[in-house]
């Protein structure tokens, strides 16, 4: 058996993400990349994805196509427009219009189907507790379930004895402004990043929830974000 | 708010699905129905899955497209070939071929989401763990595990209280037998399922796991199966 493991990581092409990566590589895992084509409105997120990808050093990256439009219920899969201009204390407050449902079980569900097939035991996911409080699955009770039924779940998990599957979680307690020195410090390049929930190739809108968590971030560090903004919608 | 309940019933084609539609609609459910095209080589059970649909009162019926062959890794997804002739001994040890890696996993993590897009809370499976004794996912505590996961995934389930999500798995601890006699008693008819690995328009193959699984259970109750089998690999 190697000395290396390798994990799989899943990766939007945010900034999340993309620090989760780097601090997966910098833990020594050789990475498996997963991303998901799912309907999202800002589809730009996998361009960045795959550049991230091309950057760094990937044994495998799988886009999964899947259709949670079929279900409809969210700003980011169907028509309802996502909610600009919102100040940091009404995004605290209640489950956000952006809330995809279940999204992060289907996803981690995957994660764990390609986990066994390539006998990897370690997954990780850029899920935040603070900038997304309104997300059920972003907390950290809810990953802690999912790795235990996870363990009970396929065949690798039973037949493996004191190597259970872990979901690793690395930036679920940071600050926006913590998670972004982390990846500066390990050398992400945030140019390759996107996080607007409206982006496009000319640009993030500056005025939805994940913008303005990005500029506030960016802001407190005191580094000016790489990435290109709409002026006119600003 | 009306006093009949939806649920949501993972509907396969099979004989244990149908029987858990009739057991869920004798509970007085309204059903909607899941079927998942994820590369099975089994692909006319979802002609009957169509065929129980249309032959009940169901409020919609989502086939959900889902490629697990991207990973590979069994010989229902896979090139691999659908073992024969193998004794019910043979079958209760180890974990069989046809094992899709966390196949129930991704399923019930669509229901989960399909769920909370109509407001509800029930969702029915149809999974066996006496016959199916090789597969994790098939069994008591797996089940009770997503379940935990499940009520703390989504909004539904943040925002509700008293009135948690559950995840119904009526034909768990029944035999083959029981399962027939049971589907029998509420009308099921079995000439609309399809059971075999190797199934076609001919017939089922009478060879694989769950023909024979399925050929003994009729057997033992002593009414001949509807289905007809391909006569010349008999």
């Amino acid at each position: 058996m190697s000395n290396v493991k390798s994990a799989i990581v899943l990766l939007s092409g945010g900034l999340d993400s993309a620090t989760v990566l780097a601090i997966a590589q910098a833990q020594g895992f050789k990475i498996a990349a997963m991303s998901f084509c799912y309907g999202q409105r800002h589809k730009y997120e996998l361009k960045k994805a795959v550049d991230l990808v091309s950057l760094n050093k990937i044994l495998r990256h799988v886009i999964v196509d899947l259709d949670l439009r079929q279900f409809g219920g969210s700003a980011l899969t169907s028509d309802v427009a996502v909610p600009v201009d919102r100040t940091l204390e009404q995004m605290a407050h209640g489950i956000p219009l952006t809330y995809v449902p279940a999204r992060n079980t289907v996803f981690l569900s995957y994660a764990l189907a390609f986990a066994e097939t390539i006998d990897c035991k370690d997954i990780f996911i850029g899920v935040n507790a603070l900038d997304y409080a309104g997300y059920p699955d972003c907390r950290p009770e809810y990953i802690a379930a999912f790795e235990t039924m996870a363990n009970l779940a396929t065949k690798a998990a039973v037949e493996s004895s004191g190597n259970p599957i872990r979901i690793h979680t690395p930036v679920i307690s940071m600050t926006k402004e913590q998670i972004i020195r982390k990846g500066l410090e390990l050398g992400v390049d945030f140019a390759n990043t996107s996080s607007c929930y409206n982006a496009s190739e000319d640009g993030a809108c500056g005025r939805c929830d994940a913008c303005i968590l990005r500029i506030q971030g960016f802001k407190t560090v005191g580094v000016k974000d790489p990435v290109p903004y709409r002026s006119n919608e600003e």
